[in-house]
């Protein structure tokens, strides 16, 4: 079978680890597309025979790519979608989907009309971690949920800043970290706990003032199924975790019958208290079970994924449609730091 | 000097560790006020001499009695400390101050006129934890606080509700989880972290049937310095802390330079990450302090502290006054429960 | 039933927390003996009718007199013990049972010879927390026990020598920390492992100076069952923990099939690693087991067992012949101490 | 600057991770040996040009190499060091050292006779977790040490047995799990604490009967400062941690003014209890601080260290001379285990 040949669109931080999943997949980079050189030439040095351009239309207009990565700002997310779509390529894109909902629109239409896969890199719904807790609720361990609670920090270095600058510029982003991280964190619980319905936000006192989107945002969630929540999203964090360098991510649910916690990204540990137990050495002690989820290659995971839909011809779990409703969250967060009042799902 | 002359009005739970912490003072419990003989009879053990009565009209016809100690359900804490006031009784009177702004207002007013004392007993004020939690923060520990994380968790055992039966019944209670719980969390985090000005609310799925009021609930703040906050109010938090009989208390704060995180009720655990660290040792080091503060009977401090203001004159850390904020906040958020709209302080 | 009276003789730290057991199961403490009578006093508050004296000889010439609760120095407990059984008294012991074997014997043989019960005080062995790890380990949880870790830790605050200064007399205390922790922890391993078969002990250079016995020492054990063990007992563990006033007790064992820890006195936590897994929710997960026991009373058990035994003729679980072997095995790591020598048991 | 020309010999786990180190730091793999191609040609493929031979002599008569890199099974180290002496070549021996103090003695012998560096790349002292806590209590903050505690655990899992067959020969791994473990660890404490002069050791019942040497052993330590201490090695701790693949690694002391723990291999996690507190902000507390030492590749930084040692002609911080204790100590822990006596150092 004839090897999978991509353009990895955007050398920075994101598309590198994606150059390097596509290789060990034993696909083709064959453009390594970036403004940079030297970040293109990193990625080209991956494989032999990988070309570098700073124009995207280059490899677009190569009739033997087969599919484009598109790890840019996310206002260039749907431009360049659009266009690889007309070309016929398949397409892996970042997260979030799009900036706006009508750019979405726009991309799904597009792949669709093209007959291309649209799959949004959305590596965290690919954590054996959040599938574990997911697989958990869903088997009834902690009963219905009734409270969530989910938490992202980190704290802005300025090595991060150095290496993802336009992090910073609102428009470049799309938004700050209710947009960055936020995104990721709505698709979680939807796969976790199910649709989320409203959503009050709000914006802590700027600490960054060279970041133009929120450094610190948080929100109260209502889900389809009576559950509520709360969700921090904030680079404010600095603690001994943070501050050797580890995203803190938490998620917290209490149910009818019992808890469960998780902390980790791409593996880490859950901590189950149930009322479901079936060891008689245990029975009738109040009991936790703490599970270990060894660390994976989200990023690994994903892009195998989405050769696989490429190849046989399958949807991804994560499709352009599917992946419009964390956007449709996200923006219904800052609608409410906007009004500060509670803003209900789909968006009007 | 003359030992203060105290009833003891409501011999329940908080009654009977009050009247203990009285006994324990040096103050005489002269009466055991409860509709409940056999607990009235419990306390009146403590000493000799306590006379015990159905009827607390008894006890405030005494004249030599100096104070009463109001442990009644929620709804009966205004009535009776009125009629105390108007027969020159200083009040303690349990959280919340009352169960409505008006009744809190009455008592405020009738205790000013009478020329009393009115103190609430809210314990956890007097929690060493917090109060060192409100110094570190106050000397700049971690700068100025953004973001705010309270949770208050336990969960509903049978034993608990034979023991506060009331507890289950709205009307008594002047509510459910964020009446009886907040009222102590909103009052903590004006001192640590400043006044709120405004409050979100959402009720969580019932769980406990039999409970009329919130057994879950949620709020997201905002505070006058600009800082947000979210708070958990939970009679559902299952897990092997809780199983064992104790609640969860927590409160997380980032700031601008740097994060304190506590967890205990009279004591407990601080950890501090902090720029600030003086200790050449530790210089050049991502590194976090842990704060052991060895637990004290609060609910001893509480009631020294209204002997003294009694006997000296001073007005209480926890006027009627100044507590009558917290109920504000409690029942903006049940507003906002019933709305999902903000609230913002004060209430109309 | 009449009740069992009981003179409790050494009214410091370990006979006031007995008085109050003996007093909370219904029986008459009817002598408080002590040489310092503001002790003995207060031990005598606790019920009407208590006499006080210095002479445990006044105590024993009391027909009416069922049993004596020995709380003296070590190296008192046998001259007392033995006289009690002339008398006909039954006897409470605190640990260690007495300051040698010789001394052991005697107090085992008058008893045999009086017909009383002699049980010894060895509280730790009626904690759920170290009984439920020994249920654990018997049910096979671990598999065969094969290392053995046990540590116990505290800091020698100047409080503490102030309430037991005799602690500080290497005659009274009949050695120093080995001595007073380490005939728990052996009984304790006993219990839970199997006998103890070898000993090679050191002793730590010594920081406090105003105490004579070792305040820190190590052990090295071998078991019957082929396992070994290490042992740590020491004066000189300051942490958080310890500097709150909580002593460090630790226990952890690994089997050939799964891992156990435990942490706590008379109550705690126990972590639990086992390949006997039914849940079916967990199976194929690498996971462990928290389970929290709560604190109880281990002063109350411990009298409560013995006022049973006394009533009803049982055998108690810590019998004088039982509990000679903790004792040998404090002495045969005394005796490694001195000549850098494993010592086997029994002793010569 | 030409760069060093290297030979690997041996070319598993350790000989893999060095290779890549070498390449790293701009030396040349010239040579890859290995009686398995396919791992010879797993490091071959690092670079362009490296030769791949089964037979290390092949290498040393290479005029061109500067330094053999010596991967072997322990008790090849000496015969082909000595050779490659004799070759003139500078040397990198993994550890242990030797088999046997004589065999260490003649390497240390034909390296200073030829003149070439002998360094034995014990990774473990150039991690920056035991460097902080050496420099920690250098440093006093805690005092003169007095009791020390180590512990080393993993469970051998089939892929391991797998990965290193030799490990399972005694024979080839000159012992077990002390040899393995044990000689990593005796060097941190030589560098934190001090050298030690007597050994007590015992080996538990085998668990994993396909491995010859000690799966689990037990040492009881005096140091040359008077201090005590205890150490662990064992291929049986089957916790949540271990099962996820991370060896367990703990060093805890206690001093006369405070206590360290340190858990982690080339970074973790110290927990530091001192009484040198300089913060204002702490002064008066119980307090720990948690210090967060970031994960380094020690491999790396070793073989760094190699590097300038030859090209600078310096001596290296892991001589054969120093290195030559570390075995003595594991030699002496097995005649203990042998005997059941304390063996006292140098070994005669």
């Amino acid at each position: 079978m004839k090897a999978l040949s991509v353009a990895v669109i955007g050398c920075g931080w994101a598309g590198a680890r994606h150059a390097r999943a596509f290789a060990d997949q034993g696909a083709t980079v064959s453009w390594a597309i970036d403004l940079d050189a030297t970040r293109a030439g990193t990625v080209a040095k991956l494989q032999v025979g990988t070309r570098i351009s700073a124009d995207y239309r280059e490899a677009l207009a190569d009739p033997n790519l087969t599919a484009v990565d598109i790890c840019l700002t996310h206002d260039l997310h749907a431009p360049i979608a659009i266009e690889a779509a007309r070309h016929g390529k398949h397409i892996l894109c970042e997260k979030p989907i799009a900036a706006t909902l009508a750019e979405a629109d726009s991309m799904i239409e597009a792949a669709a009309k093209a007959g291309v896969v649209l799959m949004v890199a959305e590596n965290e719904i690919f954590s054996p971690l959040y599938r574990r807790v997911r697989d958990l609720v869903a088997a009834g361990a902690i009963g219905k949920p009734a409270l969530v609670q989910m938490v992202r920090g980190c704290y802005l270095e300025d090595s991060f800043k150095k290496e993802r600058p336009w992090f910073l510029d609102e428009r470049a982003a799309a938004g700050g970290m209710m947009m960055s991280g936020g995104v990721h964190d709505f698709e979680k619980l939807r796969m976790i706990v199910g649709e989320v319905t409203a959503v009050s936000a709000r914006r802590a006192p700027q600490r960054f003032t060279d970041m133009q989107g929120d450094d610190t945002s948080i929100a109260m969630l209502r889900f389809a199924n009576g559950a509520v929540g709360l969700m921090v999203q904030s680079f404010l964090m600095k603690n001994a975790l943070t501050a050797s360098g580890t995203e803190e991510h938490t998620l917290r649910i209490e149910g009818e019958r019992g808890s469960i916690r998780a902390a980790g990204t791409s593996g880490g540990r859950i901590v189950l208290f149930s009322d479901n137990r079936a060891d008689p050495l245990l029975s009738g002690t109040a009991c936790e079970t703490e599970i270990i989820v060894p660390e994976v290659d989200t990023f690994g995971l994903e892009v195998e994924h989405f050769i696989t839909c490429v190849r046989d011809g399958g949807e991804p779990i994560t499709t352009g449609r599917s992946m419009r409703r964390p956007l449709e969250l996200v923006l219904a967060a800052y609608e409410s730091m906007r009004t500060n009042r509670e803003v209900e799902l789909p968006l009007a």
